[in-house]
């Protein structure tokens, strides 16, 4: 495709990006009218939004259109299956210069949908307008499958905190590209292109969570919401985390105790959740922290002290 | 409120916006955990998307916060209702430059959560960026109540075309507020805040309507949309259209023919239906014109004609 999307036109583009679609059997009625229709079997309807701006939570020259497709779609899915839903549907809401080149909307479409069918899910309706900034606007719906929502608010002492999926690689990926690095490439992929654990969100619900998130914010941060909402305080323990040795090698060579990366690194969007304490960890999940009774207020500590390294993300921080 | 959204942060922001909503009977989960969780009764759900830029859709000299908290609902809601669907849930994605007072996004907020009560909804999540342009993507959420959709699709020869709302006075509104007037005041607020007829929506479903959309475009412009979804002629008889004399009024003060901005002025939101020929309309609709079969390619006209003034509203032209 040749052009600038302002020469494609707003009609165009939107022809060009819903031609790429593909659908689901949950998916009643797909772009191209006032509104889209889902299936909701479970009369109950999980839904999440989130904003990307380039600059702010991606970079043209650090990851491709097709990268941030699937990424921006992965946050929003993993946010639905860390209730114990499966992701049903995803919208888009994109801001794109005129100026840009209108394979970029279309590659980042294409992410969006190969995002959506690894979790189950379709894009089924968006908006597109022109403005100074990429802007990408997502939301995504999600089916319960008849189980109660799994919650930040359900942890109670005794639990046993558990994670699954990848925590601190997107983090380590990123402080190699910070540096101009290309490689080790599992790393760098790792932060352009994350991999949620889906599945396990609506199998935890299944096995009794008590309170799962996804890591989003950084693990101390993430569980550190689960420990307010839920009137607890929790204790990780560093040595039960996995800090796989080649992350160890890139934290030497770059500076970084790679625990840092592990306890405050956000958007692998692993899944991290409470469970009874008698509860068989199925083979993926792994054990990291347990669950105490809240002395004052609510905290996280790791190895039995706070956690003061610089942790967490704020979105308005000058980072 | 004092201090800008910089300096109340992103988890103080939230927690102003979160701190003023009300909820719904249908809200089984609001803002603060991973997703929301919304009732969808009738085992669908209806849902759609729409972003809106400072600059672009809306002016901070113009419109008060609270007009484009009101106005960015109403043209997702009315979305929801143009498919004969009971509007729901709404959910915020808010872009806003770190200098930017934090009573802007308090009373976008407010004007959110108010027009998402006049439709019945309410605020269910969202989330909040730093960045340069004010931006508000909005997805809304509906239920069908056990009836289909109404689609753009389903407009047959011999159909009357009906409308209920308002036409043509945003557009008068915004060609005041163009040439520095601020009144007449009827007009300006038609532009800052819509009033689409929500209810009239599921009413036409449960009326039998074939086809809907709501004018978000021009009427001209989303007849159009029926007339292609639906492979069929439509024609807008302009005596029948209902142009008040104050509209008139200002059309010669500024040079416009108001029929005009009632054929191609979108904003209002208005709903336009059409109905089999033996449909009793209810006193609100306003039946305007016929639908025929499409003799080449469907098209609307106007009094047996082609409008062929400037008209429809491409978001990538330069207006």
């Amino acid at each position: 495709m040749k052009g600038t999307v302002g020469e494609l036109g707003e009609f165009g583009l939107i022809r060009e990006l819903t031609s790429r679609l593909t659908t689901t059997p949950a998916v009643q009625l797909g772009p191209g009218d006032d509104a889209a229709v889902v299936a909701a079997p479970d009369r109950r309807v999980v839904a999440t939004t989130d904003v990307l701006l380039e600059g702010r939570h991606f970079r043209r020259d650090w990851s491709t259109a097709y990268d941030v497709g699937r990424k921006s779609a992965a946050q929003n899915l993993a946010d639905v299956a860390a209730m114990g839903a499966v992701p049903t549907a995803l919208l888009l809401g994109l801001v794109v210069p005129a100026d840009l080149p209108a394979t970029w909307p279309v590659e980042l479409m294409d992410g969006l949908r190969d995002e959506c069918h690894v979790a189950g899910a379709a894009v089924v309706g968006g908006d597109v307008v022109r403005g100074e900034t990429i802007t990408v606007a997502i939301t995504a719906l999600g089916d319960l499958r008849n189980r109660e929502p799994v919650t930040r608010a359900g942890a109670r002492p005794g639990d046993i905190v558990a994670v699954t999926g990848w925590l601190g690689w997107s983090a380590a990926g990123y402080a190699v590209l910070s540096r101009g690095f290309r490689s080790p490439r599992a790393f760098v992929e790792a932060h352009r292109r994350p991999e949620p654990p889906y599945h396990a969100g609506p199998a935890a619900a299944e096995l009794g969570a008590t309170a799962m998130t996804d890591v989003s914010d950084g693990l101390v941060a993430d569980l550190g919401h689960i420990a307010a909402a839920s009137g607890v305080c929790i204790d990780v323990t560093s040595g039960d985390l996995d800090i796989p040795a080649q992350m160890t090698d890139i934290g030497q060579a770059v500076g970084v105790d790679p625990l840092q990366w592990v306890l405050t690194g956000g958007e692998d969007h692993a899944l991290v959740a409470t469970f009874p304490q008698s509860t068989k960890l199925p083979a993926r999940w792994r054990m990291i922290g347990r669950v105490d009774k809240a002395l004052s207020t609510p905290q996280v500590t790791v190895d039995g002290a706070p956690w003061d390294k610089a942790g967490g993300w704020d979105h308005f921080g000058d980072d």
